[in-house]
């Protein structure tokens, strides 16, 4: 289980062509920028209330489509049983073996973010 | 490039949640179990125009979505960059060691779907 902010960033990066631009752009300066609720209001010329109104508002959002959709939960089980093959793949080929193909191994794991 | 009836059908198990249940159930009579438009109009008493303009609007509704999130997009690109990995493996295990994971491999490619 991730932790609350690392969730809702993922989120993000899966549903967030679903959201408006206004409220795309706040959770990828809060999210990604890491700015805080201040910077961002003082930035965006609007108060530290409204930029928090719509960041919750937005979230709301993301957790509706992770509800309707499930791509952070089906993406979570895609890792987990990935490294279980990997895992199986590891006794089959001896430590020798497997640490050649690593680097590939890598490259797959990439694939599933 | 996979024609329009499998690349809708796709298109309906990556966003048909995001579709009215209304929507998802006509779309997955029709993608799905192949049924006509007559035999879906028949089966939900509506004119087989209905099952139509919905169908359609439905279509739609799926594209928009490819575009803001472009899931069936990435998940070619991710199986086309798999089966890149998976050759410059083959090269380096010899068609042996290969051919003895091979089902682990499947199992990876699955999980692409």
């Amino acid at each position: 289980m991730i932790d609350e902010f690392a969730r809702n960033g993922s989120l993000l990066e899966l549903y967030g062509g679903l959201l408006t631009e206004k409220q795309r752009e706040i959770l990828e300066l809060y999210y990604i920028e890491n700015w805080s609720l201040a910077e961002i209001a003082e930035y965006l010329k609007i108060s530290r209330q409204g930029v928090y109104d719509i960041l919750q508002r937005a979230i709301r959002q993301l957790n509706i489509f992770e509800e309707k959709l499930g791509l952070l939960r089906k993406n979570e089980q895609k890792i987990a049983r990935y490294n279980n093959i990997l895992m199986k793949m590891q006794e089959l080929l001896g430590e020798d073996n497997y640490k050649l193909l690593l680097p590939y191994f890598e490259e797959i794991k990439n694939l599933f973010d």
